[in-house]
Parts: C-alpha cells; structure tokens; sequence
C-alpha cells in the first residue's frame, strides 16, 4: 500500500498488472542473483547514433554488471530497426562501430558477452516466418509501442514497424535468452514473446518444448534527462556523448540554457534546465542533486555548470580514455564484433535445426 | 477488338489493366522464346498434399517445357506456406519428397532446375526485413489473395498471411527472376515484387541495382474441372493424383457421379460433371471434347468412363512408372533436394551480400 502510494506521488500509472510484473521482475532479479549461470539475457541498441549518459546509466551499467554476475549476456545491434521508421542506413557503418567501442570501454567483456549485428544472423532471422504464423495481425495491432512508434515517425505503418515484435521474439527466443531488462512501456513486447514462445511449444513441441518463455526485468534505473530538462536525445542536442572529448563536453554544458533565478534549487516541475543539471551531477557524482543544489545555493548557474561540467568529464575521462584507446586498433574491433557474429550464426542455426526438427520440416 | 468478345464470351471480366498484363505477357514470351538464357523464372508449390492432373496441365508441364527452352528454371517447395493458414505441419515431409519424385518424373531435370525448400534457405529469408520496410500495411492489405485466402480459411489473419506477398517477393527476387508464369488471379503478387525490388533499387542501389523487376507470364493453361465439374481439389476427392495406381485412378472414375440422360454430350454449363469427365480425357487425348462426346454418344456414361479411364491411365503410364523407379531410391531424390537447398543458399548468400553492400550495413 505504502508503495502504491509512493508511486502515485511520482506521477506513475499503477496498475495491479504492472505491480505484477513488478513483483515477478524482483523475484526473477533474486533468483539469478542466487544463481546467475542459470540465466541467458538479451539486450540491445538500435545504432542509430552514438551512445549517451542517459544509455549508460539506463541500460550499459547493468549489463556490464549482469555480465560480471555470471549471466550469460548476448547484446544484439540491431541494425535492421533503423529502418523500420526511416528511409535511409546513413553513417550505419560508423555508428555500428561506435556502439562496440562505448560497450568494450564500458567493461563489456568479449569473452563473457556476444555482441552481434542482427544483419548477420540469417538463422535468426528465418524464425521470423513460424513465428509470424503464430500471431494474428490483431495482436501485432495491439502493441502500444508499435503505435507510438509509428506516430512518432509521422511516416505510413511500414510491415517491418508492424511486425517489429515479432522480430524482438526472434532475437530474444534464437539464443533462448530467459530474461531480459526492459522499460515499464516494454513490458507488451515481452508478452507477445511469452506468446510465441508458448504457442510454438504447444503447437510443434509439446513433449520437448523448445523455447523458455523470458521473464522481464523492470529496470529501476532513473531516467536522465537531457540538459534541456527534456528526454536526453540526439536530435534535441541536448545529450552529453560518451564518446565526445572533455572540451565538446564543457562547451555543450556551457551552452544549455537555465532560468534567470541566481539561487539554485532543485525542481524539476518548475525548474527543468537547472534540475537537469542537478540530476546529471547528482548520477555521475553519486549524490543527491538537493544537497549538490544547496552546496551551489547563491553561486549561480555558472558555477553549477562548472561543477557539472567537472564532474561530468572525471566520471566519463576512463571510458574515454580506454575509448580511445580501442579506437586505435578498428581491425581488433572488427574482429570482436565477427566473432560474436559467427558464434550467433551457430546457436542460431542449433535453434533453427530444433525448429525445423519440431515442425517436421527435415527431409 | 474480336478478342475482347472472345473473352467475354467466355464469361471473364475484361479490364484495360488486364489486356496491358497479356499485352506484357505475350511480349516476355516472344522475347523468352528468342533467347531463353537470358531468363531466370521462378515457381513453387505448397506441400500440402499430392499433385494431380490440375497441377500437371496447369503449371508442371510448362515448367517442364521452359527448362527445356533453357531458360534458368527454379522450383521452391513453400513449406513456410504451408502454415499461413494451418496449424499443422502435418505430413510435411511426406508431401515435400512426394513433389520432388512428380517433378522428376514429369521431365524436370535437376542439372538443370533447382529445386529447393523455403525453409532450407536462411539467407534468403532474411530479406523479409528489408522488404518488409518497403511496403506499407495498407499495401499488403491491399493484395486480394491474401483477403480470399484469409476468408477461406475461416482463421484471423496471421501475421504469416498478411506478409505473404513479402516472402514471395524472397523467393523471387533472392535468385533475381525476371519471369514469373501465373494465373490472373495473381497479378498483384507480381506488382508488389516489382514494387519491392524498385524501391529497394532507388533507394539503396541507384547506381547499380540489385534486383530485377520481374515480369508476368500470363498462363494460358485450361482449368481442369475435378470429376463432379467443381475445381480439383484434394479435399472434394474429385481429384486425379498423378501418383495414383491405374486401379485406384480407374475406382475413382467409375464412382463418379454422372447425370439421368444416356446420351453423351458437351456442355459444361448444364452438365458439369459429363463435361469434366470430357475435358479431361479431351486433355490426355489432345482431343476436342466434343468429338469424343459424339463418338461416345448414345453408349452412355459406362462407355465415357472406360474411355476416360483407359486414356488417362494411359497418359499417365509412363509419369507413374518413372515415379515407381526412383521411388525405389529415396536417398537420391533425398540427395537431389539437399543439393537444390545447397544450390540456393549459395545463391541467396551471394544476392543477401550485395543487399548488404547496398545498405552500408558491412562491418
């Protein structure tokens, strides 16, 4: 009850089913804490662009702490979703290659997680077509993501946009990943996976089922906003790149406007530009953006702006510098993200070859 | 003009648009017929059962006689399509080695046509994505085969049928046919192939397209009517399958219904099931129904049923005997399909590369 009305005062729409998935998401969280070798997982990026604060500490950080938990983590680069709202693959290459650079210095291991370009999986992608048999075009209609999607894009409903949960059934079902971390708003994407997963089993597999059905986990981190107070997004020009220098940073934080109040407080309703700040401060610095606020107090915006600015690039200077130190060799880069492809080609083809061995379609 | 008349005659709807697609149609075949390498076609079955003489007249032997030309002749076996309406797989295999033994049988020679299953080629199903991202929803529910074939069904739309019309543009342009022979009723699959491959041109490939847009032929194949005049199918047992014994072909013909009067004439309008029984002999034969139906005349039904079955198990005596032998060694129809699945892996690995090339997404 206490936690419903919490929730309530952060704005949030309670729902006894998300309180649900929120109750099964902490009890898978405890179970793979308990025993991670028993969990594969999923995530992913769309390389649309380069990777910002609000990726790193919405979805890099736990995965590099899922992999160094012993789960078995699988990250696809999904590289096909660019155009499942925009007409063009433009600086793909570049941003494909970005991605790998910002996981590897983020601590994501090689060794331990695959990393692989959707593109390069046929084995992956094939399972599009029994899995699209098992879904009607009313239930890919209900998904609120595909909708949004779709407005936001203010282009026509393509069929790749349409059926884009049935391409995350693939990606998530081909390495049999068991859960996978997601936003609240996520949560029907890993339903109709559940779906899949279930019907296929009941269709073709009844004695051997040959898919888990994943579990989600709700991720708690905080979203962090981009310095305008807005959401943190390339195209608002308001995000601070992981992979920019320390003078792009300063100059950017520089430039983000505030409000004409010399004192500094933190509110985001009333004061958006500066609370923003005081959050990414608060996130890179671990402290609580009131008491970064008060320590400011009559300094103004610029000496916020300085402590931002400073925190920011200390926070972000290993990364950077392991970064760049990567960048170095792209031939090794490279060779990273073919390996993880070619291992991903082989569990696919396994799961492929059960698939096929299930349906009878082996002659 | 007289041809317009003709047609009408005939009782099929006249429309500008289909006078331009046989206008097109005749022109492919005079220019095919002038230099068949320069062709590549592409057909297919749906494993859901035994082919029958409707299959044989209708689409086999033509493929028969276009690899014969030298035109560059590929068969897929949809297997996929199999489940766009059904919920089972059911006897899949069974169907899938059947075809292969008719088609061998029928003359198709496998040096020199390939002959593949859907879902033994990865690579080419993962042009669904990119395709997918050309066509819009509302142009795939635009495609009249898919809304009869969903009515007929008596099944919600599967995401599987909706995409229909985008795994037949797979299947065609993953081995860049430029012909395709078919009936009217499925003008508009080619429009969205060529639709497919255009866009996908203009916008990755300007300078050097990828895919070919392919045209129509028109068949100008009879219908065979089944034994009772309704359309042959499997399902109304009205059917002669082309693997049948002479005895069970013989059984079937003599329990079919006819009508009261004794004397045999030709008229399909008020006596469906006499005329069938016409027709098809007039097409094993190579005779005009009419004249068997005059020099059947007053013997009755009796005498009709002993030509029809005589002249049918005639025609098909040589076909079943081939069919007998190499059914006699599974292993190498197994052999001849593997082969035609390696064949078209290599192929459509070689058209997935330049789709990749083409998008930038090689890294």
């Amino acid at each position: 009850m206490a936690e419903e009305q919490q929730l309530t005062a952060a704005g949030n729409e309670i729902s006894a089913s998300f309180l649900a998935a929120r109750r099964r998401s902490e009890n898978t969280m405890a179970a793979l804490e308990k025993d991670p070798s028993k969990f594969t997982m999923l995530t992913g990026d769309r390389p649309t662009g380069r990777l910002h604060l609000g990726h790193y500490f919405g979805s890099i950080r736990e995965r590099v702490a899922m992999q160094n938990r012993g789960v078995n983590t699988n990250i696809i680069i999904a590289d096909y979703q660019v155009i499942t709202d925009r007409d063009t693959t433009e600086h793909i290459q570049d941003n494909v290659l970005n991605l790998v650079l910002d996981y590897l210095a983020a601590g994501i291991d090689p060794e331990r997680t695959m990393i692989f370009t959707h593109s390069a999986v046929p084995q992956e992608n094939q399972l599009m077509l029994p899995f699209l048999s098992l879904v009607t075009e009313a239930e890919l209609h209900r998904n609120p993501t595909v909708k949004a999607e779709m407005e936001a894009s203010g282009h026509a409903l393509t069929g790749l946009l349409l059926t884009y949960p049935v391409h995350q059934a693939c990606d998530i079902l081909f390495c049999k990943a068991n859960v996978v971390p997601i936003g609240k708003d996520n949560l029907p994407h890993i339903e109709i996976t559940r779906t899949i997963a279930r019907r296929f089993n009941e269709r073709y597999a009844k004695k051997d089922p040959v898919f888990p059905e994943p579990a989600a986990i709700l991720s708690e981190a905080a979203e962090i906003p981009g310095l305008d107070g807005r959401k943190m997004s390339k195209s608002y020009g308001n995000s601070i790149m992981l992979g920019a220098t320390a003078e792009e940073t300063a100059k950017l934080i520089r430039k983000s406007k505030t409000d004409g109040e010399r004192r500094i407080t933190f509110d985001p309703v009333h004061r958006p530009e500066v609370s923003a700040l005081l959050t990414t401060a608060g996130l890179v610095t671990d402290r609580n953006p009131e008491d970064i606020a008060a320590e400011i107090g009559d300094a103004g915006a610029g000496a916020l702006k300085q402590y931002v600015t400073q925190s920011v690039n200390e926070f972000l200077a290993p990364h950077r510098e392991r970064r760049a130190e990567l960048a170095q060799d792209m031939d090794t880069i490279r060779d990273i993200l073919h390996d993880g492809n070619k291992r991903a080609r082989e569990i696919a083809e396994q799961t492929l070859d059960e698939v096929r061995e299930a349906m009878g379609m082996k002659y």
